[in-house]
């Protein structure tokens, strides 16, 4: 298999080597010329394929949602705190669903979908279903990128239903595969370096639908339950259980401020961050690993009705152990954010206020007032920070390897 | 009336006034040589009295409590934070409820019962009424040792019932009147430079009481409920009232840790500090002013079941603004308390855990592995600070007269 042996390359001080391995891959099948190198990039066509050797190996992100739950307003605010905006790439597809920014390249796997909408209706399958998507490739291409070599990834048009011709995807220095099953397949699960799930409850789910399809695109009350109802099935079978493999999960559920508050305009919002990942320190508030409940609103800082509550606390999820830290209600004003970030600790920020500078930046993305927006910052912040360390370990071992 | 007027005999330049004035007092009736003086007491024999005047004038602090409700132990925990050991008076009345040490003296309200306890029984009236308690005498002798002034304090002899001869109390540093009606008369309460009251709950109450006098002195489950039953109207007229004066309330319930528990041995004690005290600023958990609930044992700290649970927020008490400080369950280890320690602020300690110290100097002392020995101690500390504040804003007042 072609892959960048970056730490040798170091110890041999840069030299350079050349390898042609051969391999069937699902999506292309083809003899690759790797070029070995340190701290830069190489790319080189050959037989129609980019091919780039790295000493910079791609970080890779997995990001779980049901479609249309927030996560490309995710993916804005983690390009955001590397100091990028993210932007379909230039002179391509114009139908493409990928999003490139300095630092980050965004895929959906969509553009991994074996069927496309004719044969998914033939076939009687879901998008969410496994047989509608190409594990095989995603995974050879994810690999593929983790390994500093470029790819010329399938394209899956949402407007036509149709596959169009592939696009060339260079490895970028964080890579991020969001879509429906990120967690999936073991094979791609095994390449994340982090991976977060965002769990919208159906109560919430139902009620943005609401807004949305109802308010918005005049669907009847029946036609949105019943396209809701058809897809739960398949997203229980499928989708649902790769929250177990999360790193990170984003809960959003009905506010328990007001009772019986189906409205989901307020939100209860948790983040559920599992203990033990490497690179990944859980957020806490106060006191690392206690059990606290908080209503920041009293004398100090006066909120408006209903106010707002945390939660931080450890628990057991599928298992494992985690760190969870809740924010129910929202924000109204500046102060009640910078007062709430003051009491959180291991936020990976590089300065005080960050959290609050980011959110304020982009205080028009949806939930930049409640928790939803607070704590995708703050996995963005700790996506950054794993980044930073990986690349720091990187640096450190072939050092160590050569004090050996 | 004979009072020091320390201020004007400082900005006097230490130059000593005699005056001679006449009053009559409920308890004496005499003419008071006073002497002026700056920084040292003068004791002076006139007419069987001793007269001193210091220009530290006295502090004094209330304690309310029922009988047998910790009193003592709170005394002992005062002392100890002074750094001395409380006696009674040497050489005086054996029965002396009078306790001394080097800065504190701790005199019992029960020494100005007016009737004794055949007198209350002819009258058919209890300790607790107004009507057995000499209230004008009390003012007059808290007035004049709180000015500088010794006075002769009756002793009532709790192993005779009798009113014996009066014994002579000098002015102390801090003065505190511990017993039933410390803040029932107005002109006493207006003396008070802090009060606190314990407040035991009936449960808690009837649960100790049983524990004491079935078990250790053989009474019976009837009459043990009989003699609580039958304080209880006078209790709740008299006693209980004076909590709205307090400026710290330590409130004792049973522990809400497990259900249905009313055993007493675990508890859930409260710590009620009122907002605005001068010299006295109310601790906190975390972070002033909101509302926390906290549960240290977790990863960090691991306690045994049912575990600790505490509590902070403000709340409003008898139509006063107050911060609450809860603490439910005990503390099984030291590493339990200075964990907590570490995590309360305002406490008025002098180095990192004196309040821990505090409490392990006095292990033996009932509740202190619970909230009422950790509260008892913080209140004896903000005492402390208190008495130092009072200090400190004496010798600044003078130097800023003079300034003028």
């Amino acid at each position: 298999m072609a892959i960048c042996t970056v730490y040798s390359t170091h110890s041999l001080d840069s030299t350079c080597s050349i390898s042609t391995p051969t391999k069937t891959h699902l999506g292309f099948n083809q003899k690759q010329v790797v070029f070995f190198t340190t701290g830069k990039r190489m790319v080189k066509r050959g037989g129609g394929y980019k091919i780039t050797c790295s000493a910079d190996k791609t970080v890779v992100i997995g990001l779980a949602a049901d479609s249309g739950c927030g996560k490309s307003t995710f993916m804005r605010r983690l390009t955001s705190v590397f100091g990028g905006a993210a932007e379909p790439p230039k002179g391509g597809n114009p139908d493409s669903n990928t999003l490139i920014s300095d630092t980050t390249t965004v895929i959906c796997l969509d553009d991994y979908h074996s069927l496309d909408r004719t044969g998914r209706k033939e076939k009687g399958v879901t998008a969410l279903d496994p047989r509608a998507n190409n594990f095989g490739l995603m995974y050879e291409q994810v690999k593929a990128l983790k390994d500093g070599i470029a790819v010329e990834k399938p394209i899956y048009n949402h407007v036509t239903g149709l596959l169009d011709p592939p696009e060339t995807i260079k490895p970028p220095k964080i890579l991020v595969i969001e879509g429906l099953h990120p967690m999936f397949d073991q094979r791609v699960r095994d390449l994340l370096d982090f991976s977060l799930y965002l769990d919208i409850s159906n109560e919430v789910k139902f009620a943005w639908k609401i807004q949305r399809d109802m308010a918005e695109r005049g669907h009847s009350l029946e036609s949105i339950k019943a396209s809701i109802e058809a897809r739960k099935p398949d997203f229980e079978a499928y989708i649902d259980p790769q929250r177990q493999y999360a790193d990170a999960v984003i809960e959003v559920l009905p506010t328990q401020l007001i009772p019986g508050d189906n409205e989901g305009k307020t939100l209860r919002v948790r983040l559920i961050m599992r203990e033990g990942v490497k690179y990944f320190s859980p957020v806490y508030l106060f006191d690392e690993g206690s059990t606290i409940s908080w209503i920041p609103c009293g004398r100090k800082l006066t909120c408006s009705y209903p106010g707002i509550k945390f939660f931080y606390g450890p628990e057991t999820y599928f298992g494992n152990e985690v760190s969870v830290l809740e924010m129910d209600g929202q924000f109204d004003r500046l102060d009640e954010l910078i007062y709430v970030e003051s009491h959180l600790s291991n936020l990976s920020t590089k300065f005080y206020g960050e959290v609050t500078q980011q959110m304020l930046k982009h205080s028009d993305f949806p939930g930049s007032n409640n928790g939803t927006g607070l704590f995708q910052t703050i996995i963005g912040l700790k996506i950054r920070d794993l980044y930073e360390q990986i690349l720091a370990s990187k640096a450190a071992a072939p050092l160590e390897a050569s004090k050996a």
